[in-house]
Protein backbone atom coordinates (compact mmCIF):
# COMPACT_ATOMS: atom_id res chain seq x y z
CA UNK A 1 0.00 0.00 0.00
CA UNK A 2 1.27 3.16 -1.04
CA UNK A 3 1.74 5.78 1.82
CA UNK A 4 -0.73 8.75 2.08
CA UNK A 5 0.50 12.08 2.69
CA UNK A 6 -2.29 14.60 3.28
CA UNK A 7 -1.45 18.74 3.99
CA UNK A 8 -4.11 20.11 5.96
CA UNK A 9 -3.86 24.38 5.40
CA UNK A 10 -6.36 25.85 7.33
CA UNK A 11 -7.83 29.09 9.06
CA UNK A 12 -7.41 29.56 12.69
CA UNK A 13 -9.99 28.10 14.79
CA UNK A 14 -11.58 26.42 11.99
CA UNK A 15 -10.67 23.11 13.23
CA UNK A 16 -8.21 22.20 11.32
CA UNK A 17 -5.86 20.66 13.69
CA UNK A 18 -8.92 18.72 15.30
CA UNK A 19 -10.05 17.88 11.74
CA UNK A 20 -6.16 16.80 11.05
CA UNK A 21 -5.87 14.46 14.29
CA UNK A 22 -8.87 12.80 14.01
CA UNK A 23 -8.22 11.67 9.88
CA UNK A 24 -4.87 10.64 10.75
CA UNK A 25 -5.99 7.97 13.10
CA UNK A 26 -8.30 6.99 10.48
CA UNK A 27 -6.25 6.42 7.95
CA UNK A 28 -3.33 5.07 9.72
CA UNK A 29 -0.87 7.83 9.38
CA UNK A 30 1.20 9.88 11.70
CA UNK A 31 -0.30 12.97 12.92
CA UNK A 32 2.08 16.03 12.43
CA UNK A 33 1.97 19.73 14.26
CA UNK A 34 4.29 20.44 16.81
CA UNK A 35 6.44 17.26 15.61
CA UNK A 36 7.65 19.34 13.09
CA UNK A 37 9.19 21.50 15.15
CA UNK A 38 11.05 18.79 17.13
CA UNK A 39 12.06 17.66 14.04
CA UNK A 40 13.29 20.56 11.92
CA UNK A 41 15.30 21.42 15.79
CA UNK A 42 16.59 18.09 16.24
CA UNK A 43 17.67 18.32 12.57
CA UNK A 44 19.39 21.82 12.65
CA UNK A 45 20.68 21.98 15.83
CA UNK A 46 18.77 25.23 16.83
CA UNK A 47 17.00 25.32 19.76
CA UNK A 48 13.39 24.32 19.89
CA UNK A 49 12.10 27.16 21.18
CA UNK A 50 13.14 29.60 18.28
CA UNK A 51 10.65 27.77 16.06
CA UNK A 52 7.77 27.91 18.68
CA UNK A 53 8.22 32.05 19.04
CA UNK A 54 8.35 31.86 15.16
CA UNK A 55 5.80 29.56 14.27
CA UNK A 56 4.15 30.81 11.17
CA UNK A 57 4.56 33.97 11.13
CA UNK A 58 6.94 36.48 10.25
CA UNK A 59 7.80 40.04 11.06
CA UNK A 60 8.03 43.20 8.98
CA UNK A 61 9.59 45.08 12.02
CA UNK A 62 12.21 47.52 10.66
CA UNK A 63 14.32 47.07 13.79
CA UNK A 64 13.42 43.27 14.10
CA UNK A 65 15.32 43.29 10.64
CA UNK A 66 18.31 45.44 12.28
CA UNK A 67 18.53 43.04 14.84
CA UNK A 68 18.14 39.94 12.94
CA UNK A 69 20.72 37.47 13.48
CA UNK A 70 22.89 36.38 10.44
CA UNK A 71 24.53 33.13 10.53
CA UNK A 72 27.90 32.03 8.98
CA UNK A 73 25.74 31.65 5.40
CA UNK A 74 24.47 34.95 5.68
CA UNK A 75 20.89 33.95 5.20
CA UNK A 76 18.27 35.78 7.83
CA UNK A 77 17.45 33.93 11.25
CA UNK A 78 14.15 33.41 10.36
CA UNK A 79 14.77 32.09 6.96
CA UNK A 80 17.10 29.35 8.77
CA UNK A 81 13.93 28.76 11.03
CA UNK A 82 11.66 28.28 7.51
CA UNK A 83 14.44 25.96 5.52
CA UNK A 84 14.82 23.96 8.60
CA UNK A 85 11.28 23.41 8.59
CA UNK A 86 10.86 22.96 4.79
CA UNK A 87 13.33 19.69 5.29
CA UNK A 88 11.27 18.25 8.18
CA UNK A 89 8.59 18.71 6.40
CA UNK A 90 9.73 16.50 3.15
CA UNK A 91 11.72 14.24 5.48
CA UNK A 92 8.95 12.87 7.33
CA UNK A 93 7.07 12.55 4.03
CA UNK A 94 9.32 10.51 2.13
CA UNK A 95 9.49 7.95 5.05
CA UNK A 96 5.83 7.77 6.29
CA UNK A 97 2.22 8.24 6.30
CA UNK A 98 1.56 11.88 7.71
CA UNK A 99 -1.34 14.21 8.42
CA UNK A 100 0.90 17.63 8.26
CA UNK A 101 -0.98 20.77 9.62
CA UNK A 102 -0.11 24.41 8.39
CA UNK A 103 3.59 25.52 7.59
CA UNK A 104 3.31 25.91 4.20
CA UNK A 105 3.52 21.71 3.65
CA UNK A 106 1.33 21.99 0.67
CA UNK A 107 4.21 24.19 -1.06
CA UNK A 108 7.29 21.86 0.87
CA UNK A 109 5.49 18.98 -0.89
CA UNK A 110 4.91 20.49 -3.98
CA UNK A 111 7.31 18.31 -5.87
CA UNK A 112 6.27 14.81 -3.82
CA UNK A 113 3.65 12.52 -6.02
CA UNK A 114 0.05 11.66 -4.45
CA UNK A 115 0.26 14.02 -1.64
CA UNK A 116 -3.70 15.61 -0.86
CA UNK A 117 -3.71 19.23 -0.13
CA UNK A 118 -6.66 20.17 2.03
CA UNK A 119 -8.00 23.53 3.07
CA UNK A 120 -10.19 24.18 5.88
CA UNK A 121 -11.79 26.80 6.22
CA UNK A 122 -15.30 28.02 8.41
CA UNK A 123 -17.30 31.80 8.38
CA UNK A 124 -15.74 34.09 11.02
CA UNK A 125 -18.45 33.84 13.45
CA UNK A 126 -18.32 30.30 13.60
CA UNK A 127 -14.61 30.69 14.35
CA UNK A 128 -14.66 33.45 16.90
CA UNK A 129 -17.51 31.25 18.81
CA UNK A 130 -14.93 28.46 18.92
CA UNK A 131 -11.66 30.39 19.83
CA UNK A 132 -13.51 31.51 22.92
CA UNK A 133 -15.07 28.10 23.86
CA UNK A 134 -11.96 26.03 22.75
CA UNK A 135 -9.18 27.78 23.10
CA UNK A 136 -10.14 30.08 26.02
CA UNK A 137 -9.99 33.57 24.13
CA UNK A 138 -11.33 36.50 26.18
CA UNK A 139 -15.00 37.20 24.25
CA UNK A 140 -14.29 40.70 23.71
CA UNK A 141 -10.47 40.31 22.40
CA UNK A 142 -11.95 36.98 20.46
CA UNK A 143 -12.54 38.84 16.60
CA UNK A 144 -9.72 40.47 16.73
CA UNK A 145 -7.21 37.88 18.02
CA UNK A 146 -9.10 35.31 15.22
CA UNK A 147 -8.02 38.24 12.34
CA UNK A 148 -4.74 38.83 13.05
CA UNK A 149 -4.04 35.32 13.67
CA UNK A 150 -5.31 34.60 9.63
CA UNK A 151 -3.16 37.64 8.75
CA UNK A 152 -0.11 36.36 9.95
CA UNK A 153 -0.71 32.63 8.36
CA UNK A 154 -1.18 34.47 5.17
CA UNK A 155 1.74 36.75 5.46
CA UNK A 156 4.28 33.88 6.51
CA UNK A 157 2.28 31.84 3.16
CA UNK A 158 2.60 33.99 0.82
CA UNK A 159 6.22 35.55 1.74
CA UNK A 160 7.94 31.92 1.72
CA UNK A 161 6.28 30.39 -1.32
CA UNK A 162 5.56 31.15 -5.03
CA UNK A 163 1.85 30.99 -4.49
CA UNK A 164 -1.29 32.94 -2.75
CA UNK A 165 -2.90 31.49 0.30
CA UNK A 166 -6.30 30.18 0.30
CA UNK A 167 -6.70 29.74 -3.48
CA UNK A 168 -9.25 27.11 -4.15
CA UNK A 169 -6.98 25.52 -7.33
CA UNK A 170 -3.81 25.11 -4.57
CA UNK A 171 -5.91 22.42 -3.30
CA UNK A 172 -7.78 19.09 -4.31
CA UNK A 173 -10.76 20.19 -1.57
CA UNK A 174 -11.81 23.10 0.95
CA UNK A 175 -14.44 22.17 3.12
CA UNK A 176 -16.32 24.68 5.10
CA UNK A 177 -15.89 22.44 8.49
CA UNK A 178 -18.99 24.54 9.79
CA UNK A 179 -21.20 23.04 7.25
CA UNK A 180 -20.85 18.94 8.40
CA UNK A 181 -19.14 19.77 12.03
CA UNK A 182 -16.05 18.41 12.80
CA UNK A 183 -16.44 14.85 12.95
CA UNK A 184 -18.55 15.25 9.72
CA UNK A 185 -15.82 16.84 7.71
CA UNK A 186 -13.66 14.19 9.20
CA UNK A 187 -15.73 11.49 7.83
CA UNK A 188 -16.08 13.29 4.54
CA UNK A 189 -12.38 13.56 4.23
CA UNK A 190 -11.98 10.04 4.84
CA UNK A 191 -14.10 9.27 1.97
CA UNK A 192 -12.43 11.68 -0.15
CA UNK A 193 -9.34 10.18 1.14
CA UNK A 194 -10.30 6.48 0.32
CA UNK A 195 -11.19 7.39 -3.19
CA UNK A 196 -7.84 9.44 -3.72
CA UNK A 197 -5.36 6.94 -2.91
CA UNK A 198 -7.76 4.03 -4.18
CA UNK B 1 -38.62 16.11 3.53
CA UNK B 2 -36.75 19.82 3.19
CA UNK B 3 -35.69 20.78 -0.75
CA UNK B 4 -32.30 20.38 -1.36
CA UNK B 5 -30.47 23.27 -3.22
CA UNK B 6 -27.83 23.63 -4.56
CA UNK B 7 -25.47 26.16 -6.38
CA UNK B 8 -22.47 25.26 -8.52
CA UNK B 9 -19.75 27.74 -9.36
CA UNK B 10 -17.15 26.35 -11.96
CA UNK B 11 -14.03 26.57 -13.98
CA UNK B 12 -14.69 26.30 -17.61
CA UNK B 13 -14.02 22.60 -19.02
CA UNK B 14 -14.11 21.83 -14.99
CA UNK B 15 -16.63 19.03 -15.20
CA UNK B 16 -18.79 21.17 -13.15
CA UNK B 17 -21.86 21.05 -15.89
CA UNK B 18 -21.59 16.86 -16.19
CA UNK B 19 -21.22 17.06 -12.29
CA UNK B 20 -24.12 19.37 -11.67
CA UNK B 21 -26.25 16.66 -14.33
CA UNK B 22 -25.17 13.62 -12.36
CA UNK B 23 -25.61 15.02 -9.06
CA UNK B 24 -28.85 16.22 -9.84
CA UNK B 25 -30.20 12.63 -10.74
CA UNK B 26 -28.53 11.41 -7.90
CA UNK B 27 -30.21 13.62 -5.40
CA UNK B 28 -33.76 13.58 -7.04
CA UNK B 29 -33.27 17.31 -7.67
CA UNK B 30 -34.21 19.31 -11.71
CA UNK B 31 -31.18 20.55 -12.94
CA UNK B 32 -30.99 23.62 -13.97
CA UNK B 33 -28.79 25.37 -16.24
CA UNK B 34 -30.01 26.72 -19.94
CA UNK B 35 -33.30 26.11 -18.57
CA UNK B 36 -32.49 29.32 -15.98
CA UNK B 37 -32.33 31.37 -19.14
CA UNK B 38 -36.13 29.93 -21.02
CA UNK B 39 -37.27 30.73 -17.60
CA UNK B 40 -35.37 34.58 -17.57
CA UNK B 41 -37.22 34.91 -21.10
CA UNK B 42 -40.76 33.45 -20.03
CA UNK B 43 -40.85 35.76 -16.87
CA UNK B 44 -39.20 39.11 -18.47
CA UNK B 45 -41.18 39.05 -21.83
CA UNK B 46 -37.38 39.57 -23.16
CA UNK B 47 -36.59 36.91 -26.38
CA UNK B 48 -34.27 33.82 -25.11
CA UNK B 49 -31.44 34.59 -27.54
CA UNK B 50 -30.92 37.96 -25.57
CA UNK B 51 -30.04 35.69 -22.09
CA UNK B 52 -27.82 33.63 -24.68
CA UNK B 53 -25.62 36.03 -26.08
CA UNK B 54 -24.94 37.27 -22.68
CA UNK B 55 -24.69 34.26 -20.87
CA UNK B 56 -22.01 35.29 -17.46
CA UNK B 57 -20.56 37.55 -19.86
CA UNK B 58 -19.97 41.28 -19.83
CA UNK B 59 -18.46 43.47 -21.98
CA UNK B 60 -16.53 46.78 -21.37
CA UNK B 61 -16.89 47.87 -24.12
CA UNK B 62 -17.10 52.02 -24.87
CA UNK B 63 -18.99 51.35 -28.25
CA UNK B 64 -21.46 48.58 -26.81
CA UNK B 65 -22.43 50.95 -23.58
CA UNK B 66 -22.65 53.92 -25.90
CA UNK B 67 -24.99 51.89 -27.90
CA UNK B 68 -26.77 50.30 -25.11
CA UNK B 69 -30.47 49.85 -25.13
CA UNK B 70 -31.94 51.34 -22.12
CA UNK B 71 -35.43 50.47 -21.13
CA UNK B 72 -38.72 52.94 -19.90
CA UNK B 73 -36.87 52.84 -16.29
CA UNK B 74 -33.26 54.11 -17.47
CA UNK B 75 -31.65 50.64 -16.59
CA UNK B 76 -29.26 49.29 -19.06
CA UNK B 77 -30.47 46.03 -21.13
CA UNK B 78 -27.54 43.85 -20.08
CA UNK B 79 -28.51 44.76 -16.15
CA UNK B 80 -32.32 43.63 -17.34
CA UNK B 81 -31.09 40.51 -18.03
CA UNK B 82 -29.44 40.30 -15.14
CA UNK B 83 -31.81 41.10 -12.89
CA UNK B 84 -34.31 38.63 -14.46
CA UNK B 85 -31.89 35.86 -14.50
CA UNK B 86 -31.69 36.59 -10.64
CA UNK B 87 -35.25 36.24 -10.35
CA UNK B 88 -35.68 33.14 -12.17
CA UNK B 89 -33.30 31.52 -10.03
CA UNK B 90 -35.21 32.71 -6.85
CA UNK B 91 -38.26 31.50 -8.50
CA UNK B 92 -36.64 27.85 -8.83
CA UNK B 93 -35.57 27.53 -6.02
CA UNK B 94 -38.27 28.74 -3.79
CA UNK B 95 -40.53 25.80 -5.90
CA UNK B 96 -38.23 22.87 -5.71
CA UNK B 97 -35.20 21.11 -4.82
CA UNK B 98 -32.53 21.91 -7.98
CA UNK B 99 -28.43 22.39 -8.74
CA UNK B 100 -28.41 25.41 -10.40
CA UNK B 101 -25.15 25.60 -12.65
CA UNK B 102 -23.47 28.80 -12.52
CA UNK B 103 -24.93 32.64 -12.96
CA UNK B 104 -24.26 33.63 -9.55
CA UNK B 105 -26.63 31.68 -8.18
CA UNK B 106 -24.60 31.62 -5.06
CA UNK B 107 -25.31 35.59 -4.95
CA UNK B 108 -28.74 34.99 -5.80
CA UNK B 109 -29.73 32.98 -3.47
CA UNK B 110 -27.59 34.02 0.02
CA UNK B 111 -30.74 34.80 1.95
CA UNK B 112 -31.97 31.36 1.17
CA UNK B 113 -31.37 28.76 3.92
CA UNK B 114 -30.06 25.65 3.60
CA UNK B 115 -28.93 26.31 0.14
CA UNK B 116 -25.50 24.14 -0.83
CA UNK B 117 -22.89 26.09 -2.38
CA UNK B 118 -19.97 23.93 -4.31
CA UNK B 119 -17.17 25.08 -6.42
CA UNK B 120 -15.38 23.03 -9.06
CA UNK B 121 -12.21 23.56 -10.45
CA UNK B 122 -9.31 21.93 -12.48
CA UNK B 123 -6.20 22.34 -13.09
CA UNK B 124 -5.91 24.23 -16.52
CA UNK B 125 -4.03 21.51 -18.24
CA UNK B 126 -6.74 19.15 -17.51
CA UNK B 127 -9.33 21.77 -18.68
CA UNK B 128 -7.36 22.77 -21.43
CA UNK B 129 -7.57 19.03 -22.52
CA UNK B 130 -10.97 18.23 -21.78
CA UNK B 131 -12.28 21.64 -23.34
CA UNK B 132 -10.69 19.71 -26.65
CA UNK B 133 -12.20 16.63 -26.17
CA UNK B 134 -15.34 17.23 -24.77
CA UNK B 135 -16.06 20.61 -26.45
CA UNK B 136 -14.07 20.25 -29.70
CA UNK B 137 -11.86 23.35 -29.25
CA UNK B 138 -9.21 23.22 -32.07
CA UNK B 139 -6.08 22.06 -29.57
CA UNK B 140 -4.25 25.32 -30.36
CA UNK B 141 -6.51 27.56 -29.47
CA UNK B 142 -7.80 25.71 -26.29
CA UNK B 143 -5.69 27.11 -23.77
CA UNK B 144 -6.52 30.62 -24.78
CA UNK B 145 -9.96 29.57 -24.78
CA UNK B 146 -10.05 28.65 -21.83
CA UNK B 147 -8.25 31.20 -20.36
CA UNK B 148 -10.94 33.51 -21.72
CA UNK B 149 -14.14 32.27 -20.75
CA UNK B 150 -12.72 32.15 -17.11
CA UNK B 151 -12.00 35.76 -17.44
CA UNK B 152 -15.21 36.22 -18.77
CA UNK B 153 -16.75 34.52 -15.79
CA UNK B 154 -14.80 35.81 -13.00
CA UNK B 155 -16.00 39.55 -14.19
CA UNK B 156 -19.16 39.10 -14.74
CA UNK B 157 -19.86 37.27 -11.13
CA UNK B 158 -17.44 40.47 -9.60
CA UNK B 159 -19.74 43.24 -11.74
CA UNK B 160 -22.74 41.82 -10.48
CA UNK B 161 -22.14 41.01 -6.93
CA UNK B 162 -20.39 41.97 -3.75
CA UNK B 163 -18.23 39.40 -3.50
CA UNK B 164 -15.17 38.52 -4.95
CA UNK B 165 -15.64 35.09 -6.95
CA UNK B 166 -13.47 31.91 -6.32
CA UNK B 167 -12.97 32.67 -2.35
CA UNK B 168 -12.85 29.42 -0.89
CA UNK B 169 -14.80 30.96 2.19
CA UNK B 170 -18.00 31.64 -0.29
CA UNK B 171 -18.71 28.08 -0.67
CA UNK B 172 -19.11 25.00 1.73
CA UNK B 173 -16.46 22.80 -0.81
CA UNK B 174 -14.41 23.53 -3.12
CA UNK B 175 -13.13 20.46 -4.78
CA UNK B 176 -10.67 19.87 -7.85
CA UNK B 177 -12.40 18.17 -10.41
CA UNK B 178 -9.15 16.26 -11.77
CA UNK B 179 -8.53 14.30 -8.01
CA UNK B 180 -11.77 11.77 -8.52
CA UNK B 181 -12.68 12.12 -11.99
CA UNK B 182 -16.35 13.30 -12.95
CA UNK B 183 -18.01 10.51 -11.20
CA UNK B 184 -15.64 10.36 -8.39
CA UNK B 185 -16.33 13.82 -7.78
CA UNK B 186 -20.34 13.56 -8.18
CA UNK B 187 -20.44 10.34 -5.41
CA UNK B 188 -18.43 12.72 -2.99
CA UNK B 189 -20.69 15.72 -3.53
CA UNK B 190 -23.34 12.98 -2.86
CA UNK B 191 -22.00 11.61 0.29
CA UNK B 192 -21.39 15.72 1.33
CA UNK B 193 -25.50 16.28 0.46
CA UNK B 194 -26.48 13.28 2.54
CA UNK B 195 -24.77 14.65 5.56
CA UNK B 196 -25.40 18.03 4.73
CA UNK B 197 -29.16 17.62 4.53
CA UNK B 198 -29.79 14.88 7.08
Amino acid sequence: MSKKIVTITRQYASGGREIGMKLAEKIGAEFCDKKLLEEAAKSSGIHQSHFEENDEKRTSSFLYLLSTTYGQSGVPFDDTLFFAQLNAIQKIASQQSCVIIGRCADYALRDFENVAHILISAPEEWRVKRAVEVYGIEEKHAKDYVKRIDKQRIAYYNYYTDKRWGVPQNYHLCVDSSALGIDGTVNLLKTFLDEFYS
